[in-house]
């Protein structure tokens, strides 16, 4: 038995770091002209060395937005996750198929990023994150389904509604901001694949994730409805981050569904982009410059502010600087691997490179 | 979109009402001359208005155990629950079978029952106990999983340790008191039968329930490891309180592990029965006083003080206090009830009723 340092059955908690006040109120559904006056009304203290508390707002889904979301809640107290709702393989294709929901998975991820970093917000994380296991010669219908992903079901079981079930789960955890679904219907990815015999359509997240050359990335069905509450949050923020993340099935879907690209297009906010360090199966072969300019060929209308990128990953820079500036952005370099030639980006110096680019 | 009373994204939270502070810190592995010292150290406050902070331990399983609890978390900030791991049915019955762990069930309503009275506990209440349903037509291997076993499980995994993923998941989710499994080896339990041709033996807890004449109830495997911590617990209370609850199959088991019914038969605290409002399958045709005889008969050693009972549910007082009297134990009646006629335990009225019986 292990007892905690105090000596009380329950493990140490952290002595007041998970008061109220930690809990984000965020006033997004407040138009933009009351954002000040909502702020005032704000209980959470001024915390002046966490930047001036600007509303932001991260787009993506999966490991990216993890990462945008990890260094972005070092940043501001008012953050919201908006989050691709197009998984359809493994426990989340599982539970959309079976339940009839929004696959949970991307949304899981973003409410585990945003778990405080108390041993009771590390402990949810891990709890959240943990998939089952089997054991040999059982049967074992529960393998591989995340334990996060069971609790948001479950929070849309009881509460038949995607958004609050969000918000409660957020609540539940504690988490350090919102997370939303970018659509409040489940939405399935296709694209064109050309090949040596014609162009043939290539349906669905993980089959498209498998695929370097598709082209025309679209959202199905038609009439998917958009989370009001996201188009809110990105008109009233301060910033808006697209990406990183997986570039065709979690990055550029956000400006596929069309209220959410105008809401992205009309924002008064900085609008910024953050490149992947690496190539994955969907961009192999492809440059940054060239991942670039998919988001810009699939919305050229958008006006974006600034890139981020860590030099390492940029195989034409003059290209690369060529592409942003036709989509009127500056592009902001800076070392952002969590270590010399490693895949993932460092929180800490992600959330010092959105610093400078937000002028906090 | 619903937005909390002060306009936050997220639900109202009781300001201030979930402090470490509530977290009870039981020196329950302290000896028992220790125990008014490790007492001293505790952080909580006094709450005179709940009594005096005894050490209370409650023993039993399923709904019955839930009641109690129920009734104890409003009078001691010191509570230990000891439950029944013998369950094969249902949730319970699958996760067993199929992960070979103990069955969570009865673990997952202790835990839920000590959830706090805030909106944030009674959602956790909630999320604990719900279980998932089924669309027609659709593949629903998650079906009637109450998400609380789930979660129980998810830290078992992670911690590979029963009594410290309890620890944990009471912590996760700031129960008031800590539950503990009787034993760390999941249980069978089984009992002989008399029927016109001979006596047959009834394995499993599901089989047994729904049996009325049951003699000579036992435990399986003879080898189990009985939950040190709950010894403990038993050994340094100031009072441990058996039932409500199924007789043979939640009530029964912690007189049938002899370790543990040493500990009650040793512990210098108070021992106190709660007999139960009306007879279900296990005890059809019996009145209360052959009720708690199966008791007696069972640990005939074991010294009881107290037996609470509502009179409305005693059908022959003067036997009743006969057998209790037999036991070494006082009766005291009283209005149990949720309502009048009503078969269930009212939280309050059982509190008023344990705390006469502590001397509260």
């Amino acid at each position: 038995m292990t007892t905690s340092a105090s000596g009380s059955f329950y493990p140490d908690l952290p002595t007041g770091s998970i008061p109220t006040g930690s809990i984000p109120t965020v006033p997004f559904t407040a138009p933009r002209a009351d954002r000040t006056r909502a702020r005032e009304r704000d209980d959470v203290p001024a915390r002046p060395h966490r930047g001036a508390g600007k509303a932001v707002v991260a787009l993506g889904g999966g490991h990216g937005l993890s990462a945008s979301l990890s260094a972005l809640r070092l940043l501001t107290n008012h953050l919201t996750a908006v989050v691709t709702v197009a998984d359809d393989g493994g426990s989340s294709g599982r539970l959309r198929e079976e339940l009839e929901v929004l696959p949970p998975g991307d949304l899981r991820m973003a409410l585990s990023a945003l778990c405080d970093d108390s041993d009771w917000g590390m402990t949810w994380r891990d709890v959240m994150q943990h998939r089952f296991g089997a054991l040999p010669e059982h049967n074992t219908p529960l393998e591989g389904h995340a334990l996060g992903n069971l609790l948001i079901v479950t929070l849309w079981e009881l509460l038949g509604d995607p958004v609050e079930g969000l918000r409660w789960a957020g609540a539940l955890l504690r988490a350090q901001g919102q997370v939303l679904p970018m659509s409040i219907t489940p939405l399935v990815i296709e694209g064109d694949v050309e090949g040596t015999d014609g162009v043939r359509t290539v349906t669905g997240q993980v089959a498209l994730a498998k695929e370097p050359f598709v082209k025309n990335v679209r959202l199905q069905p038609p009439g998917a409805v958009v989370c009001k509450q996201a188009l809110d949050a990105v008109e009233a923020a301060d910033c808006v981050i697209l990406g990183p993340g997986s570039w065709h099935t979690s990055v550029l879907p956000h400006l596929l569904l069309p209220e959410l690209r105008q809401a992205l297009a009309h924002t008064e906010g900085q609008r910024v982009i953050t490149m992947n360090l690496s190539r994955d199966a969907e961009t192999a072969g492809k440059t940054s410059a060239q991942e670039l300019q998919v988001l810009h060929d699939h919305a050229p209308e958008l006006r974006i502010d600034a890139v981020v990128v860590d030099p390492s990953a940029v195989e034409d820079r003059a290209h690369l600087e060529e592409v942003a500036a036709a989509m009127g952005a500056a592009v902001h370099f800076a070392d952002l691997r969590r270590g010399s030639g490693q895949q993932v980006h460092s929180p800490f110096k992600l959330a010092a490179a959105y610093q400078e680019v937000m002028g906090g």
